[in-house]
Parts: C-alpha cells; structure tokens; sequence
C-alpha cells in the first residue's frame, strides 16, 4: 500500500538544493529516492546525465497504440534561508493540523507525490492500465533548467511520440478552486549601460560641461513607457495574442478583489495599460520592468561625483506570440534611437524564454488541429476536477514564466496540462514552506481520474 | 634661519588624518607642530577645542591701527589609501627633482607653509612689522569643517575686526600661470526616495499592474533637465549672478584647450547651457547633477524583481547669490508637481554650502563700500605675482566649494584672497600626492610681497 505522505516526508528530508554544491548528497539522495520509487512501480528508470543534476526519464507502457502522457516535475528546491525565520526545522517534515511543513513541500515536491500517488494507486489496481506514462523529473529547476533545452533535444523521438504533458507546478488561489494554468509568460532580459566620461569626476570642478550617466539612463528609460501604462517602444505590442472573450470571463469566475489586491501590494493606485484590469493587464499583457539599476555613489551620506557610468537591468514579460529575441532588438534599437548622442551605450545579454499558451477544447479559438488525446484529457480534467472538488475549474493564463513548458512545445509539439496545487499561503522560496495535505489528497484523486479517463480513451 | 622645506617634512610626517580616528597621535602631532611653529615665531597661540579636532588661533601684533590679515589653512590631511599605489612611503617626505611627495604635501601642508614661511622670514627682516596677522588653521578641512562655523560664532568679534582674509588651498593651472580664485560655487543636497508596493515583488506574479518606482524615479528625474543643457526647474536661475564682460577676458587669458580638456575628461561632447563656454560654465553657472542612483537588483546576472523603491542623490553646485535652501525647495517642490501620483516621495536632507564671490578693485561691478585694506592687497598680490612669476594672474571664479569661504563672509563680513599653489599634477586626495618646491618658494616669497606691501599701508 503507497503511503504518499510518508513517502513525501522521506523526500523533504532529502536537503535537495541544487544551487549550492554543499548540498551533493541531498541532491543525490533526492534523486535515488524518487529513481527507485518509480523503479518500484515497475517504470524503467533512466537516470540522464546532464553537466550538473541529472534527470529522471521513467516509462511504462510500450504499446504504440496506447496513449502516452509524460509527467513533469523536479526534485530540487530552493535554499531554505534565512533559517533562522523557520518555525520548524525546514528539512525534517512536520505536520501541524492538515499541512506538511518543510523546505519542497508545495515546491515542488508535495504536488509531485500527489501525482506519483495517483500513477501508483491506478497501477496497483490494474497493473494493465492501457496507458504509457513517462515521468521526467529533473534536478535544476530551481537554477532555470539549464540542462533542460539539450535533453529535450536528445530524446525528441521519445517525447514526440507522447501525447502530452501533465504537472501540477503552478498555483491554486483558493483550497475549493482549482486552476487550470492555459498560457505563461515569456521573457527577455538584458542590462543597459550608460557611459559617458573615463572616470569618475568631481562635481564641483567639471559639473555642467558633460551630460550626467544618471541622467541620460533616466531620459532613456523614461521615454520607454506612455502615461497610460503602455509600453512605449514601436512594434512592443504587434504580435501580442487577442484576448478571448471566454479568458475573461474565466478570469471573472475567479472573483479578483481589487481592494484587496491593492492593499496586498501596498500600493496607492493601479497602473495598467487601458482596457485591462489589473488580474486581466498580468496575465493578458506583456511589460517593460526595470528589475535594477545602479550609478555612482550610493552609501550614508554624500559624495560629490559625477559618475562615469549608470546601469539598469531591464525585462520584458512576454505573451504569445511575442518572440524574445525579436522584442529584445526592438527595446534596444528603440534605446539607441532615443539616446542622447553624447553618451556611450553597451547592453549585456541575460536569458529568455518564449511564452506560451495553449486553449482548451471547444472554445472558440481552439485549434482545429488539437490532439484528440489532449483533448480528452481537457474534458477529463474539467470532469474530475468538478467531481472531486466540487466546482469546475477556472482556465487562465498566468503572469509568471516557466520556460520550460514553452520549450518542450518547441521542441517536441506536446501541449501541457497544469494542474495547480500550491496555495498561496504556501511560502514557496520563503521560510516555513508547506503544503496543504487535504490538497495534496485531492490532487491525487483528481489526477487518478484524469489518467484513468485517458487510458480508458 | 627658517627653512621651509625642513619645516614641512616635519610636517608631514605627522600622519594627520582626521577623518579616521586610528590617526589620533598624528593629528595631535601636527597640531602641536603647527602650534610651537607659530609660538617660536612670537605668535600667540590659542588651541581651541571643539568636538572633534582643536584649531589653531595664533595672532601677533595688537595695535588696533595696523592693518590685520587672516591667513587661513588646514592641518588634517586625506586618507592615504590606496597605499600599495604609492611610489615612495606616504607620511615619509622624499623629494626626487623639484618636487616633494608625500600626503598632504600639496593639500594643505606645502601651500600653508609657504604662508607660514613668508611670515617667519618678513618678521625675521623685521621683527615690528606692524601688520597684525592671525593665522586660523583647522583640522578639520578634510571632513567638511563641521566645526568652523561654531568657532566662526565664538570669535565672530575677533575676526570682524581684521581687513581680509588670506589663503593658498586652491590651484595653479600652470607652473607659469598664478590663478585668484574670486568665487567659489556653494551647494545644496538631498536624497530623493521613490516608494510603490509594501515590499519587492515577483515580475512575472505582479508585473503589469503597479508603477515600478525606478521607472518613476527615472520619470522623474528626466524633466530636470531641458535637452540645451539648463536645469529645468522654474526659478532656478532667477539669482544667478550675470557674468561681467572682465570675467571671460579672463578666462580667454588662460587659455582653455577645448580638445584637450574633452580628451582628458573622455567624452564625446560638452553639454553645456546655452552661450557658455565649458571653462564657463563650470564658473559661472549652476548645475543639478546625480550623484548617485540606486533600486532593485544590481549582481550579476537577472532577478526579475519589482523592487519597492528606489532612490537618487541629488546635488546642486550653486552661484553667487543663489540660496542653498531656496534652491533646495524649489527643486523639491518641482519634483512634488512632477511625479507620478501613484508613488510615495520622501526626501533626506543633506549639507550645503552658500556660493562665494569677490570682486578685485577697479573692475565694472567692484562693490563701491569696498575694504580699502582689501583692495590695497588685491593690488599688491597683482604686483608681486607679476614680479614673482614674470606674468600677471588671472581672476576666476572656480567650479568647486569651498563652505567655509562663504560662512567667513557671512558670518564675519570678510572677504578672501585666494593665492591657488597645487598643479593639476599634484595628485590631491590620491596616491603619490606631490607639491612643487619651486612652486612653494615663489608662493613664500609673493606672500611676502604681498603682506609686506599691505603693512606698508
């Protein structure tokens, strides 16, 4: 008998935080664990090399004619300072009422088991389960996948041959609403540098004969927005995906409080572009954000410099189908077109990562090439979810990134299915993580259901 | 028999820094130094406590109808640090050719002991010179003199009662060519903080629907300036002193190398107000300058964070007659109207110093109440320079701040003749500091000239 919350428990004592190289054994403990969890099931396990942390490809199944989804998830997780501001400690699991605390728990190791459960718990009861399921659980996401993209690349032919992608690695707002994550953001990021004399000067004998860094960056950047909250460079918005009428009204189901949000964020007024509120403007609209930006003297006190140099660190959030590389030239030769003439410019490459979207069955702008098996397990969901939560799903897309679902559509064609666990009292990244164990249940069922539906076909 | 440059390699061994406190017995030794120096020459010596370092207040001569000269310097010198970057020990005074190296050399010892030097050898020549001379030497200068303008207070009678004030701790732009500096800019600045959300916050969570505070200070700050190069702030120039005809003649006679100077600063081109010059308008005009900007992430690499706040240190160089506080005002009040209202401002203050100016006699805009004490020294400083150097000074306003000039004015009604006697090469305030030792002996002999002439009367 599977025991998923003892098995999640020796997993979160596993301390796999793949961004610090003091934690190897953590890492390798982590990943022995779940290679031999799932070799347990009967799955083939391959453990795939990568230049850091390896991943997991585990199979069964290999009848052609069955359908194939592969199950996505990491057993990496974030550093767990400041330790100090844990209530527990964050790699040994303990349970306080219905939640599971510890580092992992919600990310994204707790909604990961829900999903192994329920594959053990349909395999248990019918060791013939018409259904081929590879999982592919890798160890850097909390790094940005770097390994990712090259495994894709070197096991296109497998994955090509699924049908879909299925994981619970995004957000549940509410413990009785389930999301049903549709589309992501993409972005492209990249620093620009402002410089103007060899060194720093002093202020007093060559103030007013150069143009100041700062403030030549600051005419710069502030030329890149409208009033209104558009963007403000040529272009920025020509390829940005309609909204579709059923998209908001999804988004109206969800019932954003706008107060409330507000004062969450401790703002004194929105700022969106028109025509979108402030749920619709995150998830329906990319941005220009300036994440950093930095020049001269910046301690207690005064220094009378006109400094040399003057940088910002600037991203762009991105909706389908806006491509990263092609707004990136935009912004910058937008920049160097605005650009007062006396100053030097140099930009620094950061990553990317493209945007992604996909429509579920039978809305009005659903392809009318949609895999049938997608398909399927759309209905699937939207049926499971209804009967083991209680309410239908909502399908949004949402404002954060995760490159990797974009990749693998690239790469391998394959649409994914996310369904989200994590609620937002879960401390993802933060001190005293945790994960909800009535959640963790549900989860289970409904991704049982889902998998049987699919299997049934 | 007083020899001068024994005297100053005295001095600098002291290691006189004032504003680090492990520097104790150094800047104790200086100070006793200067105060039995000026003993042994016949001077009274009072050593004046305040919070920090003593000044040195040493007079001779009482007969109330002699004419009384100030002469101002500073014992304390810069940090020496980088010290791995010094050619020859820092406090151990090595002279190679004409030249003698070590800290403080040229930043105040080697020009404020030409000074003392003139005076030794004039009372030595004759011993009832009847010239009352009070020199007022502070250890402090390198810190902001944040004890002068209480002494200033406490002595205000004293010091009223003298004819002018006299003093070398400004520069030479050429071995050949003496410079009178007769203005000095003031100053006035403040830190500008721009707040949005309670806290920093994910881009992709949040991104679109809140004003991002650098964005805002970036706004901002570029309505300050209009693209000729002016401060874009209403009011800001309605004080400044006009440029009297005689002022650029002057410059002209310098001889300002534009090439030169846009090499040396390595820019692509002045940016300058209109109808100025670069040497003049760093003379004569005020500026609003960033001395600093800062917000959000600034490592390596990306954090795609909406930081919640931001800031920038902002300084004015200041004209004869604007006011620090009036200027202050204005611009902040420009900032208040011109901010975005969906962001928080707060402001921290920080010092100032009022600008300064001094008309030589005979020119269009001489003040008619001039001091004829005063006016008999700026005419004998023309002579001895042109004897002394072989070529006449010339009389510029500079682009630097010299506080406690202005506050001997304000607070003293005194006005200052200031003998500049460091070269660009000098190396003020940075590794291998030097001072010209035939430089030191013309200083010392047209200080002689010059104090002689005006107790000849």
């Amino acid at each position: 008998m599977f025991d998923p919350v003892e098995k999640l428990k020796q997993f979160i004592r596993h301390q796999s935080i793949s961004a610090d190289s003091k934690y190897k054994d953590g890492m390798q403990g982590a990943q022995r664990f779940v290679s031999e969890l799932l070799g347990s099931l009967g799955f083939k396990v391959e453990v795939v090399k990568t230049d850091l942390h390896p991943i997991i490809f585990a199979q069964r199944g290999s009848d052609p004619s069955w359908p194939h989804v592969v199950i996505y998830g990491h057993y990496d997780v974030q550093p767990a300072d400041p330790l100090e501001l844990w209530k527990t400690p964050a790699f040994e699991p303990t349970i306080i009422g219905h939640r599971i605390y510890g580092r992992g728990a919600a990310d994204n190791k707790g909604p990961l088991m829900a999903n192994i459960a329920a594959v053990a718990e349909l395999i248990e009861a019918n060791p013939q389960l018409p259904l081929r399921i590879s999982f592919l659980i890798e160890g850097e996401e909390e790094m940005g996948s770097p390994s990712f993209p090259k495994f894709l690349e070197t096991h296109r032919e497998q994955l090509q041959a699924a049908d879909f992608v299925y994981l619970s690695d995004t957000a549940l707002p509410r413990p009785d609403q389930v999301v049903i994550t549709c589309g992501l953001r993409g972005l492209t990021l990249f620093d620009l540098i402002v410089e103007t004399a060899k060194g720093d000067l002093h202020s007093g004998l060559h103030g007013g004969v150069l143009h100041n860094p700062i403030q030549a960056l600051a005419e710069i950047i502030a030329t890149l927005h409208l009033p209104d909250g558009r963007v403000n460079v040529p272009g920025f918005y020509d390829e940005v995906l309609d909204v579709h009428p059923w998209e908001r009204d999804e988004l109206k189901k969800l019932g954003v409080d706008e107060k409330a949000y507000k004062d969450f964020l401790g703002i004194e007024a929105f700022y969106t572009p028109p025509g979108f509120s402030p749920a619709e403007a995150l998830r329906f609209q990319p941005t220009l954000e300036f994440n950093g930006i930095g020049g001269g003297y910046q301690g207690e006190g005064t220094k009378t410099v006109i400094p040399s140099k003057a940088f910002a660190k600037i991203s762009c959030r991105l909706v389908p189908n806006q491509e990263p590389d092609k707004i990136k030239k935009l912004v910058i030769d937008t920049i160097k077109a605005r650009a007062p003439k006396d100053v030097r410019l140099s930009f620094v490459d950061q990553h990317k990562g493209d945007p992604y979207v996909v429509v579920p069955p039978d809305r009005s702008n659903t392809p009318k090439d949609q895999s049938p098996v997608l398909a399927q397990a759309f209905r699937a969901t939207e049926v499971a979810v209804k009967e083991v939560w209680g309410k239908p799903p909502v399908y949004l897309r949402e404002g954060g990134s995760v490159p990797i679902i974009a990749d693998i559509k690239r790469v391998t064609g394959l649409d994914s299915i996310m369904l989200g666990l994590f609620l937002p009292e879960d401390n993802l990244h933060a001190p005293n993580e945790g994960f909800d164990l009535g959640v963790m249940k549900r989860g289970t069922e409904t991704t049982k259901r889902i998998l049987a539906a699919v299997a049934k076909g």
